[in-house]
């Protein structure tokens, strides 16, 4: 019913949020309005959580979906690096155990001269974020102004810092009322927060890296296969070149989990050697950024030859960081070996997170600090034979008082059996786009 | 998921929506907790709304619609009368067009030796509020202490009065809430706001008066038999005696639509006369208190012999009202007559709502005052015959610009036809509890 005086604005939000609790379509104008009116102010954050709610329960078909995620982008600045005069091309990883694969990737997909606009998050919870990890790097600055972003793209290629405060304003604000209302886990917001801030920052090509598994958000195939192809679609309708990767993350990626342990990996895999999985997915992801540019290379190359290694130099540089620089370590180690010979048949990731979470790789809070010495080395990985007494894993953290509680979480996050176990044919399990 | 430190208290709020998202039920201890931290403030307002929606969409069974009206009792101060001497009753309309049976009604029980707490609101929208009724009496003061409130109980019987800060102060949040997240129209949550401020006033019995039809919250009988139902349920759990009536509000009640235009009218029926409808409901919903108190008489003999208005006379007095003071009246009337002659078969009670609210008898804002004059006084009613050029209905308003909008609104709002109309049998259509 409408009021009696006038109202200055085109929509009220009631109806919108009447709209989809009644599993309408909600209108291109409504949606553009309700996303503009929520970064107003004009729409409250109970109204934009009902809302949420709503659509979290009856959902939102791809027209909808595609014009949420421009609505974000269009709540702020829409980077654009045309002039650049090379290709852009960006990753996205949907968040997993021991994912350190960016800070590889990136100088890789760079030293063929593409640009790499990687704006990056912190760890909140049992994954990491990548700007916690190169931040274990002395010096390294996540924070540089978008003219600097410019230069280093240009000069050097790849860069990878934190997101501008206008960069898809509307989502920094939902993902946060998201959190706190039980509306995280729902495919099209999921998609339209990530696509947001990806067509935001400008990239021309996208490549997605969904992880399924316990250690990720999507926990099994069917779901993640949606997650993808809704966010390929999405950057499919916004002009971005897309596709997608859904890769295993049922056990951590590597032999590392934590910040400084995660950046010594990659540098390990920039100077050619690194784990088997790690250096596989660097590459299918290299190959697809490659591709949707029109580079004909082997990205696998550039990890032999030393120019990814210059280039990740160059990078760490570039952001104020000493590439020659030891890493921190943590002040305290705990091993943890087998208590009998056979196979390590399974890892559990969600697990390992969860205890390199706590040993003080992560964070609970926003505001609160990481350790950058702080997780957990694999000295052996599922598939490997151990003895009786050999070193399984090591848990490193500054705050030793926390190794019991970590122990216990991790009683069952481990298998050594008799049976050896089928040997797994990929990290990549399947690729979604044209 | 739980953080790494200790959580100070029993339960996270994302649990508890999460669990009504995915069609759980709460347990009492959540349902508990979450009422009780939304009243502190530690259940923001935004994870209140994506509950209310989750509610909303999955629904309450009746024993978590018990358990969250007693929370909301709790978050306040329960009233009791049981030291008075007499026994208590109370009346609750869901809200209609022209409802001023509280004004005949109260000192009606109350002429039995009935106290009868009547803990009132203010209109909000088309339904016209029983305070702001009373207010259109010169000096008549709703806000009055408990202590006060207690001794007109004790020395007169009736009391209509605003309900205190302390009272269900929950479902004042809640309220304000739903209203902005729509989320208003669910039988569980409506249920139990009505019967938390119910329970909390202490009446020892409940009549509900459930009304059907478009100017009625409840459009058809069977979601109204249904909300009807589930407020007895509530109140029968939580040890008041309840019943409910279900009763017309397809056509306007009485002749009148207004503040100082329904006190004179309810003044009628306390005079022994009046329209036969809004008669035969006040008498219908006494008999309903009286008997759940255990009183045995016929409540019309107290309209007939002067004992009902009486009781009237002392209750305006007793709060400040002079009830031989002449009502205001509206400074614009503009009459609306037949053009044709014809019975008239139809008013439609929501439109005379809206038309009285748009005329000044109704507020868009909380904030907003009423005018005390402004309304709808109809000459004629369903199933009366007119003739052509006969007053059918005239406006009344303070703000003559209004008529333009109000008449065009009114348009289809009633019928004069050839055709004589089956006659209404009651305005009680159906009595539920035992």
């Amino acid at each position: 019913m409408t009021t009696p005086d006038h109202h200055p604005e085109p929509f009220d939000a009631v109806d919108i949020i009447a709209a989809k609790r009644d599993r309408h379509r909600l209108a291109d104008a409504q949606i553009d309005w309700v996303i503009d009116a929520y970064t107003r102010g004009v729409v409250a954050e109970e109204q934009m959580a009902a809302l949420a709610m709503a659509v979290y329960l009856n959902g939102l078909d791809r027209a909808e979906t595609a014009r949420w995620t421009t609505a974000m982008v269009n709540s702020g600045t829409r980077l654009n690096f045309d002039d650049l005069g090379k290709p852009t091309a960006d990753k996205h990883s949907t968040g997993g155990v021991g994912d350190k694969i960016t800070l590889a990737l990136t100088p890789l997909v760079a030293s063929y001269g593409v640009a790499v606009p990687q704006l990056s998050g912190r760890g909140l919870g049992h994954t990491g974020g990548t700007l916690d990890k190169l931040e274990s790097i002395p010096g390294w600055q996540a924070q540089i102004s978008t003219q600097r972003m410019r230069e280093i793209m240009r000069d050097v290629g790849g860069v990878v810092c934190a997101a501008g405060e206008d960069l898809a304003p509307a989502d920094r604000r939902l993902y946060a009322l998201r959190d706190v209302t039980g509306t995280v886990d729902c495919i099209p917001l999921i998609a339209s927060s990530v696509m947001s801030k990806k067509i935001a920052e400008g990239t021309g090509a996208l490549v997605l890296d969904v992880k399924v598994g316990s250690g990720a958000f999507m926990k099994d195939r069917e779901s993640a296969r949606l997650l993808a192809s809704t966010m390929v679609e999405i950057g499919q309708d916004a002009g971005v070149t897309t596709t997608a990767l859904l890769t295993d993350m049922f056990r951590p990626l590597g032999r590392t989990v934590g910040n400084a342990l995660e950046v010594r990996e990659a540098v390990e895999v920039l100077a050619g050697g690194g784990p088997e999985d790690v250096v596989e997915l660097t590459v299918a992801l290299a190959r697809e950024m490659l591709t949707a540019v029109r580079v004909d290379a082997d990205p696998a190359d550039a990890l032999c030859d030393g120019r990814a290694m210059d280039s990740w130099r160059a990078m760490v540089t570039a952001q104020g960081g000493d590439p020659d620089s030891g890493l921190p370590t943590a002040t305290h180690t705990h091993e943890v070996t087998a208590d009998r010979d056979g196979w390590l048949t399974h890892t559990d990731a969600l697990a390992f997170g969860v205890a390199s979470w706590r040993l003080g790789a992560g964070r609970a809070r926003k505001e609160d600090p990481v350790q950058a010495g702080a997780g957990i080395e694999l000295h052996t990985v599922v598939g490997e034979w151990v003895r009786a007494g050999q070193p399984l894993f090591s848990l490193h953290t500054d705050d030793p008082a926390r190794f019991d509680r970590v122990l216990a979480s991790l009683e069952d996050a481990w298998t050594v059996t008799g049976e050896e176990p089928e040997p797994r044919e990929s990290v990549v399990l399947e690729r979604i786009g044209d």
